[in-house]
């Protein structure tokens, strides 16, 4: 059995809370069991000079952890000087993640960043990074939208993802810590929220996985990207 | 009239949540007013390089902002490759503050480190800082005094801050971001909860101040910080 | 038509040259058409701090580009006082496909690095130095059992790599640099040489892609893959 | 007694020489005691980009330690990579401290850089540093108006600074390297010369200590800062 | 008798070929025997900013050593975060040796940068990357004579490079690895190619070296740079 | 004529003052001229980690240039976060030069590090640095043999330095900043005191520079040597 009685695909309980801090122009607690992260967005008027004067604008991302997110402390990142290689290969992965679900041309020459910190890790923190990221980001378009910045949200949609894994014989979906650290293959999983594929990441990190194996993963994914969709919608109708 | 009716000499609402995180030994969430920061306290059995073999033990802090904590977004520290200037400063006042209410010798070879990130910042964070790490530090101790590391908690009683700064022709106490950016004197204090002084750090932005003035500034924090240490006991006692 | 007249689910010529330098362990030069990569494997007799006196060997991998690999020169990392996300991510995934195949317990207490220079880019150096890396770290294990530190090859196999991509409505095979930039969707797929699955990671550059289109993406990448094993196979046979 | 039979309110030897490196626009060593600091001034003609168009001065300063100022041989920070926090809190209390007596206003779009490097350290560089400072800061003005460059000096007058401390039961002026590592308690006060504050901060380094002690000290260092005062005065008058 | 025969004067079989990667606008790799280093030189419209608006061009280069083109593995300096000492010395060499033989003025606001990497190291690889060098920016200048950004080639002439040392009592002409390292005196040679000197830097490793040893060292240079001249010039003349 | 009537092959005014500061077991402040250099010796017993345990000593040297040593400020090393290629040169120049008249072997298991912090650059720096060591290192020698630690001083002898160069038609020895900023050739010569070379580094910036003149350069090099040794030796003899 899976902690807390979950059924294999079964995603953890998900929480969003918007306006969760009171400056960033989109801000959202995003809470997949007990990993927490606050992605929060920020509008700026100009984007980054090789993109000036193209008329277009810019989404990107940057991702951090708190040294006491994660079970005993992390080295803080800008005590040690440099961001590490997950931290960028992650917010490098949220970023695209956004970009492909907005209509950058639409943006005219503003550029939005959404930084997602993690306060508590309890595995998927990428994955609930992105899920909560399009949120903000949804808000902070708004916000441009209501200032009479943007004439419309140039968001085509929703981004959601998922970790899905194989422990033993099982395929689980949204892993937690202690799933995702015994787990043969770790897969992330990132879709629109009409299930089509934006990025998908799967590592065997012990045996090699097959073709079949693979698609029982991308099964388990698409079933909890919808869920997650559902409860990013019923977070934005409030 | 200050911003929410406050009186000259009142503070913000003070608010402190234990366990705020699951993983840290001690972690708090510290409001005062729109100012929140997450104190996380961590301890470690082994001490620095330069202090191991004497038997004493150690307390340290690192302090952090979030890049959206601010009204407009700060550039992310790990990001620029350097903690800044005035990150080095308060993490350094936060670790004198919190060790000189700790018998060092009675730790033995442990180390504490207190994180302190401000998720949102509305003045005061350095101060808030400090108020908040005494409790999640007393957590640590307590949490070591319950797993048999330590006989007795070796806090000598709680460390409390407040800012307090003269605008115009009045003394306030705990200020406010628009209070603080326009003071012409800013000054920190940190007391023990008997009302010793442990640090003072005043600074005159605009006109010097007068010896008058550093005594009405000197009352009016210890008065303040008679109510936050209050909270801190309140909280512990929960 | 694709340059060169290549069929899609063709790929480039693939030459890969054994003893390219003379004091590496394990030195081979992988070509995919113009794509050149320098693969040398480093042996040492002792492994990461963390991994001490566990019996456990250890394999990983860097990766750099020569500032002039590229059409227009890049800036180089070593200059620009650090590596970038683009070549962390990377060097990661060679690390990891690199292990994927190798029987870390059966190393003992031995490292090996693969070093993975890219002399000149023409699109696919991520996959291209997997291949290659692949004969140089099987070098490598040779010249260890050759003299006596190992009684036998720990590798289970070889692995390979090939990106595949989707450009207009076409899947295509192991993508040069003027296909890669224009492709909607890119694709590296790892495999080991019974064509298990190490890694995929799939990109959506433009449209988000369907679940037919990967199953089709992973085909293509599979007949690729079966190729550049066979070109392993060869190489070393010599 | 004290070293060299000082009185407990007595400053030691301070001694200002004007002129004393060829290039600067005001270059002073300042001694107090074995303590000696090269005070350099530099005049440029612009102002940091975020003050630029706004008609207003800047005046900043730097400082650094050469390595072998102190008993043993310090790491030099060039060769480390970066400025430690000791050496931040320190250049940023000296420029702040110099801010105070200029009108940034009357100095039109200038730049004074002050570089305070202290040659020998015994204690007191920073308040070294400031009351040398101040002399080359002055002269850097007369330059400046001997040049056509402003029509009168914007400074309102010096400053100077003073530690204080209390060892065992006394209160001692100008602390030296032996009084000020065995003190409870250690401040820094910088004051205009009409004896207004412009910084003071205090640190418990041992017991806290009471508002009578932080009184017996403001006197001592006031006394102290007169007496430096003048000999900031005799120097420019030579 | 030196390794394969060689005699004391004998320059290492020398070969420069042109043409090595597909991208620069000047590529060569030069092998002094065992030592190979690639050249490639990148034209750029434009100068460095302390340099613009001056109608001048200028030449510089880059060093870097591969990690494993040495006996043991050497640190990547991208991973480090630093280019060593060695490294910055070399490239400052070169640099200065090629500006030698260039008419800047005659380049109009042009750039070359020649990056000098080293695939296998064998003693010797400044003296090497130098007389590639050459070749490889002959060839960017001609790329642009071709294109008609240039009326003609503002190089004066090849510029050639060769170390001699004094092993025991003999004057070797380029030392490699096994010599270098026994070398009592170590000295690189940069000329043009009429034999005027352009760089000379001896280093006595052992005994200090007598003027007469200074005389036998420099006409051995000279004998071996006409060597590496006349290969140059062969080269050019493909 | 040069500046103050100097003849072409004579050397500035040198003034070596030994104990310049307090702490260093070697401490001197050098001049040749306007150009002022402090060198402080400080002993350490121990050895950097790759020599332990070999019985040998170590010397090394570091150097640094005072903001305003210049006309115009240079940035500070420590604050841009690295030395640049300049100073690393340099004092890699000094080290050499020093350990070149050391028995390494009789030292024990010591190292001496020589600061090099230049004061006020008028030229000359790095000639002046290893002129000026060389004494301080001696005094630190002294030190060690006063104190028991060593039987005898190590030093060969004394180790100078020059810089000769040759402006328009005239051979000049040791140059002067406006003189070194005009010249053609600028050759740096390092001797024992018995005029044997240990260094000589010698560059083009304008025209190559024959034979002939390089017998000229060395020739006046040797001659200012021969002065600078018998400064030396006066100090020392003090």
């Amino acid at each position: 059995m899976r902690p807390n009685d979950r059924a294999k695909d079964q995603v953890r309980p998900i929480k969003i809370t918007r306006n969760y801090t009171a400056y960033a122009e989109g801000s959202v607690l995003v809470e997949f069991g007990n990993t927490k992260v606050l992605c929060n967005a920020t509008v700026e008027e100009n984007v980054p000079r090789w993109l000036k004067g193209q008329g277009k604008g810019w989404v990107t991302a940057e991702y951090g952890m708190l040294p006491r997110a994660t079970h005993s402390r992390t080295r803080r990142e800008a005590a040690s000087g440099k961001q590490g290689g997950r931290t960028m290969e992650i917010q490098r992965l949220i970023a695209r993640s956004l970009r492909a679900v907005v209509d950058l041309q639409a943006m005219g020459e503003i550029m939005v960043t959404v930084d997602c910190d993690v306060i508590q890790a309890d595995g998927g923190t990428r994955t609930a990074s992105i899920s909560g990221a399009s949120v903000a980001m949804a808000d902070a378009f708004q916000y441009l939208v209501d200032n009479g910045k943007l004439k419309a949200n140039p968001m085509r949609g929703h981004v959601a993802a998922v970790s899905v894994g194989i422990l033993g014989e099982d395929v689980l979906c949204d892993l937690e810590y202690v799933e995702d650290s015994a787990a043969d293959t770790d897969m992330n999983v990132v879709m629109t929220e009409e299930g089509k594929m934006i990025e998908i990441q799967g590592t065997a990190e012990g045996e090699p996985f097959s073709h079949e194996e693979l698609l029982d993963l991308l099964d388990s994914a698409k079933k909890g990207i919808t869920e997650i969709v559902a409860v990013q919608k019923a977070a934005l109708a409030d």
